[in-house]
């Protein structure tokens, strides 16, 4: 049943460091009507995700920023609720990128339709969808792991984390996960199958992941930055690759930390160890997104890769769970659950 | 003829920042009798390069270091003036280490015989050599220009930078060199053709290297590091490369500069823009030598690569010529002609 408004979170004010609850707003707006050639979708799902912060700012970046005014960006899984496109009918389900809001118009490019039978929906927006992808693409491209080596990557029980470090297992790989809290670092270690977890509150994670890394690291894949590239840097091996994907650690800042300026001593030992640093977004590999769908679902279905969903209820709390999210407060997938 | 001493060059003590002549020692020593399956080498060119001034620190590098009290290493070219070796006869020409001195022994390995026939045989030691094939795999394996791409690189009338703009035109990029006065920029255009050439001593280097380079850069052959880097740095397009081969201004830095610390934002940018920074020793690529011959002698021979040598006479000079090209004193590929 269609609701009589589309509630829908814009961006109020680009925030200055950590975004804050009245840089988004609440909207009422009528439920738009398609046109011929479109169809009308209502958001089940809405994903939350780090890259969002950097479309809250003006900086210079992959992707243009949200206008203040416009509705916020987003993955989404959608009904189709409304079609007068031959290619959907009413009941459909699709993923989308409706953004943070209950309706949207949509002439169907880019929808990809997914079959409830398979997987649960919302799986279109973790382990198989944009993060699955991401952790797949940015680890087999740039990390190219190999059997026996060991590879680190932080927020590891995010969505992209939790699957780099399975795909590393699976690929014969030992697993480093680095995540807040004991808790996190139990999942990782009794459920995920990683080698080792590293609790970045800890006092003393540095030593702790030297610990762990009696080898060194072969593959670091970058989420966080901050103090958690401060412990791996030391640890790098010769010819280490290092698929720079997120820096959470750093999206609210404001300026240039202080000093001393590390810059030389990063190229220093870029030359020295012959390290490979490589910037990517998820775009740069969709062409691979096929190739993925058939390595990783069966892994799915045969429950040798595991992913976990923090489900959020209701659109209005959308705000205060990115801001949390930007914290590491999450633990698993990001979803909120838009439908009432 | 045979002399009667060996005068070899060892390092005295280990610099703190610019090397000074009190951190060489030149010492006579009796010439060596090669035993069964010796050859004894007589040093006629001695090159000399800037990752010279990483063997006289003990920090971690991709090379041990040398040891106070060693002979100074290096590439030379050497007679083959007595033979206990079936593989090699008086009179022979080999592309060797023999480092700092007059004589030495070899059992063979890792010479390369040359033919005084196909080219000057000091090119063994420049464009035939080991910078022309650094920065031919360096350029072509990290660089990977494109047609229409813009490739800069400093240092850009050294002899792997040289190499590199020549290469990159070759290919049918557009080639930006930087280089340290006039007469070098007049040289990388007029003669060996450069689309432009910066002064990185001009009071303007970075609006200069900017104007001069209206399509961004896609390749960086990083050279140098420090001044050039951050005029570079702003124009380094998305999906640019960065091959990582010396950085000559940092190499007598005894901490790290003041701050603040430009760490996250070179990491904020590799995200953005999606840059590849690949650190590269050549022998990482010595499976290539043979390509490089194959591709490379054709064009020098044709006259489409042009070098150029500056000659130091005499070893004793040698630590005043190394000393000089940190500074970028030397135009052209650094030799000490050691014969007298």
């Amino acid at each position: 049943m269609r609701e009589a408004t589309n509630r829908r979170i814009v961006l109020a004010s680009r925030p200055t460091g950590e975004p804050t609850p009245a840089d988004f707003r609440l909207e009422n707006a009528a439920v738009p009507e398609p046109g011929d050639g479109q169809i009308l979708l209502r958001t089940l799902w809405l994903s939350l995700d780090p890259y969002m912060r950097g479309r809250m700012s003006a900086a210079r970046s992959y992707a243009k920023p949200v206008e203040v005014g416009e509705v916020m960006v987003g993955g989404t899984v959608n009904e189709v609720v409304a079609s007068r496109h031959p290619g959907f009918a009413e009941g459909d389900i699709v993923q989308s990128y409706a953004g943070w809001q209950d309706y949207a118009l949509s002439d169907g490019a880019g929808l990809r339709k997914l079959d409830p039978s398979l997987a649960p929906v919302s799986t279109a927006l973790g382990v198989l969808g944009m993060p699955g992808l991401t952790a797949y693409t940015g680890l087999m491209n740039i990390g190219q792991p190999k059997p026996g080596e060991t590879v680190a990557v932080a927020a590891a029980t995010g969505p992209v984390g939790s699957m780099v470090g399975q795909i590393a297992k699976l690929k014969g790989c030992r697993a480093i996960g680095i995540a807040g809290g004991p808790e996190k670092c139990r999942y990782l270690v009794e459920e995920l199958g990683f080698d080792a977890a590293i609790d970045h509150r800890s006092s003393d994670m540095a030593a702790r992941l030297k610990e762990a890394c009696p080898n060194g690291i072969d593959v670091y894949f970058e989420n966080v930055g901050g103090a958690v590239w401060d412990a791996v840097f030391p640890l790098l091996n010769d010819f280490a690759r290092i698929p720079v994907c997120g820096l959470v650690a750093h999206y609210n800042d404001t300026g240039l930390p202080q000093g001393p300026d590390r810059l030389p001593q990063l190229m220093s030992a870029v030359l020295a160890r012959r390290l490979t640093l490589r910037g990517f977004i998820v775009g740069d590999f969709a062409s691979q997104a096929e190739e993925f769908y058939r390595e990783v679902s069966p892994w799915l279905r045969e429950g040798r890769i595991k992913y976990r969903e923090d489900v959020v209820e209701g659109l209005e709390n959308a705000p205060e769970a990115l801001i949390g999210l930007l914290k590491g407060n999450n633990f698993g997938k990001l979803l909120v659950r838009v439908k009432r």
